[in-house]
């Protein structure tokens, strides 16, 4: 058995490898989507695929596996810092994840998941599922493939799941999903009847996109956003990079013609940016420095654009400045107007323009259909039809074309299968978090009012960003609010202030 | 012996890897330099050291060693394309240079030369050259045990200048030098004598920084430079990289005091730009897809900095667009005024802000003092004082502290010895090669006056840019103008333009 610190600095030793060229990838890929010339694209992603190959090889390395095997060993373990514990353990699942899977099969699937991507672009252009269908087809047969390597307990989907969202499993997701869609359904049907048009006409006029950004600028840095280690850029689908814990950018995408969008995309992206920023610095340098799952960060950016974005108070907060930046757009208008306005509830076909009511049915379609495609329920063909009963059933309105349906999102083609239900976790976390921190902070609609947001964001810090990937995500909703994922606060959430936006008579 | 192919591919793979990872750090400085929030910058240099650490342990690996040995038998070097045998020979030299250095020699300079940077920076700050002296002192003596374990022919300084400008000499450089130093005092005499001082206060105005970043971009387009493989940002200091063959970016620094020195740091920039953009698509994925030197590259820049940018020609062709983009700055005054005004001759202390006629003489201070260093006939304690006599002898004037003095450039401080020359060679070549296609372009001032660039791009494209460096600066040299280099047009030229300038007596 080697030294103790030998084996530490040994394990440094690969770690910042990894990291160094983890940093390198992260850097490429931002410069990518915002700013590399055309000429560029080629070349970058052959360099962005061979050292992503690197990473993998140190990652499954023997030196790797020998390592982690020492560390791990009880009287090794114990001496550890808890950064470095999490460090270890995590290195060592993705490493008992990734030495399973053959080198060949791995690489065979990067080029599937290439091609699929631009075969899906193509097919969801001319509107053809059918040209998608084959790619599809392996590419499900590989996550069965995979799920068989890495094994399973209860439902097979449950390994998906486990890479996105650690400790959440089919079986608790039906609970929920099932709690969500019956009374999101029963709320819809409310509003329906109640329904009195809102006006949002206010956003289609044009607005000037350097008063749009300045507004963005304004706005990320109110949240508390560190722009000494950040910066903001534009890029065609907005996204959070950390590229180092002090390196943490987001980007928007603005529209003359759709105020609203890159508005609530700032703030969104915002969200994910201050929780990659706050990571406590104690885990610098560590495996576990980022978010811990997909779902805790949709919590944090949905908190932010949806509870904090979209409430009434900050709007009031932001009047001046925002009826300054743009008098013509908004003279005559209330703020009570434009609250009502941005939280304006409508199906539609799109889960990316989704409001927050419909939002998790959009999600609950796809993870119904992806669930059942794993246990091999259904086929892969018959995916138009079954997404559009779906959505038919479910928010009333039935696709009349495939690429407003089942064609209409990315992941599949890039693999990403157990990762949607994140999204709606996020909805539903957030909520909860909300709940118990209103008890914390018990003036908290007064904050927004105020422009306060440090004392939220302080809040955010110490009982979520802080942690990195130290704590599970369930572990962190345990922690925070006392109890296990609960959908009820999201509905209540909903009923609450929906009620308010629409009228709706109290029950 | 391994098999060819086998041979082949293995080193493929290996100089593969080391594109990838120079690509990575590439864009990490370009994007330090451009983007990167304060925050970044710990982090970043961290991963730049670690990754350019492995470039390192690469390329003078074993494998690297066995495979360029084998492909340097002749049986298979006769096999090789012509582009592989010149990246062949060029990793080779690489290794037999690096190989010879012990690890932690070069890791302890690392450190050094980081730590002399930011000594220099306050020492200038503080205009304190006792604080920075022991730094250079230890970098003169590491820079001699290099020329001992590289070994030397003739003067040591040659080993040094084998780094920047291969197959130039210190006994080639003192008879150019001295031919310069001579005719350009001799010039200079002459303007002082018949000086009509040239007013150049439009200049003094601020111009619009917008504007001034539309003129930039339009001239870089009229240049040739392809904003497809190529995109302009600003940064403190102007620079231009290669990325990779389709990517790459040049920098320029606005300022609304200097409309003159934005204008002419894009060109400048464009120049150096266009010779990365037209290396030959053959030499893809070599070592030897970039420009052959400095001195090739500084030929480059200032060919179309100086020789095109600050002609009449060049300005009686943008005239309509710079008057119509600043028409209060630049009503009144002629063309032909601002041809004066750029061109205007001024001994000054600081180099980079020299005009193209006293240039050369900073440079030839700093390569006489340098090669001294070297050989041991000066000390540094000695070189302020030398600094100022020789600024005195040769431009007339005398710093009067060591900040506009010996401590003015940063070069080094970052161990750049035998750098220097290269920017003054870089004029000569431009001139020298500037003969050759007035011959090959007979209406070459008119195609300026037409802003009929592409065919003098086509020119350097054909002559210099395709041959990276498969080709080194003496070769191309002889390649294109049928001689060894040659002062005189330097000095034909310069001499041409200024009586033009200054209407002085014909001879």
């Amino acid at each position: 058995m080697a030294d103790f610190q030998a084996t530490v600095e040994n394990y440094q030793n690969i770690t910042k490898k990894i990291r160094h060229l983890s940093e390198a990838i992260s850097l490429m890929h931002w410069d990518l989507q915002t700013n590399a010339p055309k000429g560029a694209i080629q070349g970058r992603s052959e360099a962005i695929g061979g050292l992503s190959g690197e990473v993998l090889k140190l990652s499954v390395s023997e030196e790797m596996e020998k390592t982690l095997n020492e560390l791990l060993k009880e009287e090794y373990f114990n001496q550890l810092s808890s950064a470095m514990k999490a460090s270890v353990l995590e290195d060592k699942k993705e490493f008992d994840r990734y030495k399973k899977v053959p080198q060949d099969k791995f690489e065979a699937y990067n080029i599937l998941t290439s091609k699929a991507q631009a075969v899906w672009q193509e097919a969801k252009g001319k509107n053809d599922f059918n040209t998608f269908q084959p790619y599809l087809e392996e590419i499900i047969t590989y996550k069965r493939d995979l799920i068989e390597l890495w094994g399973y307990e209860g439902h097979p989907y449950n390994t998906l799941l486990e890479e996105y969202e650690p400790g959440i499993t089919v079986e608790k997701l039906d609970n929920i999903f099932n709690y969500l869609k019956e009374n999101i359904i029963k709320l819809l049907q409310k509003i329906n009847a109640y329904l009195n048009v809102l006006d949002d006409s206010m956003f289609q006029k044009p607005y000037n996109i350097e008063k749009q950004k300045e507004i963005s600028l304004l706005i990320l840095d109110k949240m508390g956003y560190d722009f000494n280690k950040g910066r903001m850029d534009e890029s065609a689908h907005p996204f959070t990079i950390q590229i180092n814990l002090n390196d943490v950018r987001v980007t928007t995408n603005f529209d003359e013609h759709s105020f609203n969008n890159a508005f609530f995309a700032s703030i969104h992206e915002g969200g994910h940016g201050l929780y990659e920023q706050n990571v406590s610095e104690e885990l610098k340098n560590t495996s576990v420095c980022t978010g811990t799952s997909m779902g805790i960060h949709e919590s944090q950016s949905r908190f932010w654009e949806n509870m904090v974005g979209r409430s009434l108070e900050f709007w009031l907060y932001f009047e001046d400045e925002i009826k300054k930046a743009f008098p013509e757009n908004l003279e005559n208008v209330s703020t009570e107007q434009i609250y009502r306005a941005i939280n304006k509830i409508q199906p539609s076909l799109i889960r990316i323009f989704a409001d927050e009511i419909t939002y998790s049915l959009h999600i609950i379609v796809r993870y119904e259909l992806e669930k059942e495609l794993i246990s091999g329920k259904i086929e892969v063909k018959d995916l138009p039809n079954l997404w559009n009963d779906k959505m038919e059933e479910y928010l009333g309105i039935r696709p009349e074309q495939d690429s407003e349906g089942v064609l209409q999102d990315v992941h599949w083609s890039a693999g990403l299968l157990g990762y949607f239900p994140s999204y709606s976790l996020g909805n539903i976390y957030a909520a909860q978090f909300v709940n118990k921190m209103k008890k914390d902070l018990p003036n908290y609609h007064d904050l927004i009012r105020q422009g306060e947001f440090k004392s939220i964001l302080n809040w955010l810090k110490e009982n979520i960003h802080c942690h990195g990937k130290t704590l599970k995500p369930t572990e962190i909703i345990e922690k925070v609010t006392g109890e296990a994922i609960n959908p009820k606060y999201f509905i209540e959430y909903l009923e609450e202030k929906y009620s308010s936006v629409y009228n709706l008579p109290m029950e």
